[in-house]
């Protein structure tokens, strides 16, 4: 039995949920895997708990649950460490880091804490694209330096594994093509103003089903597609782009009467994330609302499903879907990634 | 630079293209990943070449493209060796075995070349469904035991990595339920019955097309799907399926008139295997043509498209379709193989 002890920064829906995964699936992950999996240490934005024992990942998940933070956590809570100080002490394999995208923060603290985790020789799993989109190259040559692994198979379209089949699946092809519908926030507001909402309103039911959150604005204005298009570009186009490289047109203001108009025609509109090859082997990057025909790969994509499609030389046209029907398959991707380090 | 130094046994379809594909990526694969691949032997039915030199790939499908055997390869082609021969002679690192199935004759020379192989310290790739149906636990056991790798992407639905997609992404997950549509043929052929061709008509046709190869049973009476439903059971399901295992109901024979009840009812039949957990852990499997509605995520597969679905517990439903035009792509999982084994 190998033990991996790791630490959970960020416990938000994702963080929170993960460790309620791992507390479910501890006896499976020891039968089938020979790995028993230690939360020894955990932080939210006010504070942290620290245990070298173990922490219980099902209480620190119910804490949270109730609205509660860690640094509650009975015995070894603590609010004079914050999450920087945990990953600078605390004795671990892996850090797990799944604070919010924070892109006007520099994605701060979350981009120090991956440095620090993978200069002291941690691995480090993030679903959080923050880090990836700012510092992609330098995190992987720090990851390499230090004989460590950075996964982030989370970081688009949910639990679809999107990287995992660009990066592993695809070696050896030129991808000619890359079409990914990557999150399922746009489509939904989308589809609301198509089925006769206000843009207000559908804004309102988006934040409500909890499908937005905060203002919106990051997903709606396309951002939110344009940092997943980016990784995807560095993690399997070989392409170094740059959020500054993405042609952006979000949905804020679209026109209702044209996606009135494209459902007329048998077309659904999606929030599409494009790369074009061009012949010297850099890529064109857009992203923009665009009528998917019935015949698209993605061109029935319902309220709970993202997808990608791969165009290629020798592997043909590769498309994967998800059906996502709740936050569990993007914080498990988690377990996916320290399953792909360790198993 | 590494050298890597392979076999290619079989030079069909599969194995003439493979050559090509090497040929035509020898500078990518040394410039994006450091190897050299070097083709030093080569068998089909009728003999071999053996240069530890290397063969030139190139000639060697020009050789075959042009009907003729890899015996008569100048200078070093043979008629008194078989693959058996080359395979327990040869100085190789890897053995691609890419013979058509044929379970009838108990999957040989393929198993017993896969043997020596194994046992010899080579790596193994195939798309030969034949060893792997046979002795599925007997070689990776015999692989385990030598250090080395046994892949087999290419055994189900063409290029599609279903394989890889099912034991790498799918890890830590209960797959509840699996669907495939593991083959372009039989489709096809129901296809063509629904336009109105009678049954020997569409086999004609199918068989004219390359759709079907040799008289197109083991296609039609569902063996094919089968024994790609007892691989996907043995590797991603963890439950040691044999043959006998499958429910199984091939499509020869089936009503033309409830084919195009099926179309008129927007319905649109496919030759489906599929999985389905009990609650004890085991699966029932089942292939049988099925009559898939639009909704499904198969439900819209055409002429050249296979598809397989994972049902899970904690990564949602995850489907991934494959739009083949050619053979290429499934003789490139010889290539993405080799490559998860080497890069």
């Amino acid at each position: 039995m190998q033990t991996i002890r790791f630490l959970m920064v960020g416990l938000g829906n994702l963080g929170r949920r993960l460790c309620e995964v791992v507390d479910e699936k501890d006896t499976l992950l020891r039968k089938k895997f020979g790995l028993a999996l230690h939360l020894v240490g955990a932080a939210d934005s006010r504070g942290v708990a620290y245990d070298p024992n173990g922490l219980n990942p099902a209480h620190v998940a119910a804490l949270k649950k109730k609205g509660g933070t860690i640094a509650d956590y009975t015995g070894v809570g603590r609010r004079d460490w914050d999450a920087k100080t945990l990953v600078a002490e605390a004795e671990a394999d892996v850090l797990l880091e799944a604070s919010p995208v924070n892109l006007d923060q520099g994605a701060e603290p979350a981009l120090t804490c991956i440095r620090i985790a993978l200069e002291r020789g941690m691995h480090v799993v993030t679903p959080n694209k923050g880090p990836l989109v700012l510092a992609y190259r330098e995190l992987h040559a720090l990851a390499e330096a230090n004989g460590v692994a950075l996964r982030f198979d989370g970081t688009v379209s949910g639990g679809l594994p999107a990287i995992n089949i660009g990066q592993r699946d695809m070696r050896g092809a030129v991808i000619r093509r890359l079409e990914a519908v990557p999150n399922l926030s746009t489509g939904y507001v989308m589809d609301l103003v198509t089925d006769g909402l206000a843009w207000e309103e559908a804004l309102e039911k988006g934040r409500q089903s909890g499908a937005l959150e905060g203002d919106g604005s990051w997903d709606l204005e396309g951002w939110d597609a344009a940092a997943k298009l980016v990784i995807l570009a560095n993690a399997t186009l070989d392409f170094p782009a740059q959020m500054a490289d993405v042609a952006l047109t979000g949905v804020v203001g679209i026109d209702s009467e044209e996606l009135r108009a494209a459902r007329m025609r048998g077309e659904r509109y999606r929030l599409l994330a494009q790369a074009a090859r061009n012949d010297d082997g850099t890529y064109d990057l857009t992203v923009a609302p665009t009528p998917m025909t019935e015949d698209h790969p993605l061109g029935r994509l319902g309220r709970k499903q993202m997808g990608i499609v791969f165009y290629t030389d020798i592997y043909g046209t590769i498309t994967a879907i998800i059906d996502e029907p709740n936050p569990i398959p993007s914080a498990s991707t988690m377990l996916r990634d320290l399953l792909d380090i360790y198993a």
